[in-house]
């Protein structure tokens, strides 16, 4: 298991750079005193500002009732050091096994909202919900991230890419092509 | 510029193999006669069956109006080969630029949408719009994919990934942790 690494505080309207190309991601919540962890992998950035996230999160999820009843949860970006604890908390349920404890998992306190950050992970990002008009037909919930939170390096951390199947992808190198985008456009 | 990779029918319940690591896409569309491309990041699944598929799309982009009069689309999902071609095309517009014959692209025929695919993709997913309740508010439109085209190999392509500010992730190499799951997650 990785330590925590130390976080700064990240632009809200910027949290794009982690979630855009599309990483796994761990949904921590608390409702009447219970804290859970889920592993997600449908997600999608929907505006810079305010910083908006979707994320569907079937019903068939414990989380999803305490997500849903919290209207706050924080979206955790772990990195392939965290693999093995990624596919495990996919894989029991919230219902009866406390999967912070199970897992050694860290939950630090977050700033705004009552659920924790996964302490181990790469960033945090704490969230409130913003829209739930399309969580009856599609469990797809709009998030606001308020407060973001973002160890400085590596700057492009190495993360895992879900292709179901059992099988992941890793963020592999980076490279840039600012020369071919307008001003505007970076 | 890579050839065009034949490609076989492919599942559309399991488009998420090649949607759920989150790469970087490019949507074709056709209205009146004219065709378009765009380069979009912001897009999750939705549904395994029917095969869902969210796309947030701008308003500002001319690929808006269009997909949106024709409530069709092709989702296509190119390789690090097409890095400079996909960049280009997200940074000029369809009002003034005719992309597939400025950038060489091959416009091939759908079977059941007006829209083409982009011959030179990995894998094509030909969409019917299936619910545009979040577009006023959004640009959120949900896509349901119909017919699916993906070229037999590579199995794990190597996708581009956007972080912003010109800067792209590609996608390493794949591992597998089945022996972690539970059966029924498989």
């Amino acid at each position: 298991m990785p330590r925590c690494p130390r976080k700064e505080p990240f632009p809200t309207h910027q949290v794009r750079r982690y979630l855009e190309p599309g990483p796994i991601v761990l949904v921590s919540s608390q409702w009447q005193g219970q804290q859970n962890i889920m592993t997600l992998g449908w997600h999608t950035v929907l505006e810079f500002s305010p910083s908006l996230v979707g994320l569907m999160i079937s019903a068939g999820n414990h989380s999803h009732d305490m997500v849903r009843k919290a209207r706050e949860c924080v979206i955790n970006v772990p990195t392939v050091a965290l693999a093995d604890t990624v596919v495990k908390i996919g894989n029991c349920s919230g219902s009866d096994t406390d999967k912070f404890a199970t897992f050694g998992l860290t939950a630090q306190a977050a700033s705004d909202v009552g659920a924790p950050l996964v302490g181990e992970c790469h960033a945090c990002f704490e969230c409130r919900l913003f829209d739930d008009a399309l969580v009856g037909r599609y469990n797809f919930f709009i998030f606001e991230v308020v407060v973001a939170h973002v160890a400085p390096r590596p700057a492009y951390p190495r993360t895992l890419h879900y292709t179901g199947d059992g099988v992941f992808t890793r963020s592999g190198g980076q490279f840039e092509r600012r020369a071919l985008f307008r001003p505007q456009m970076l």
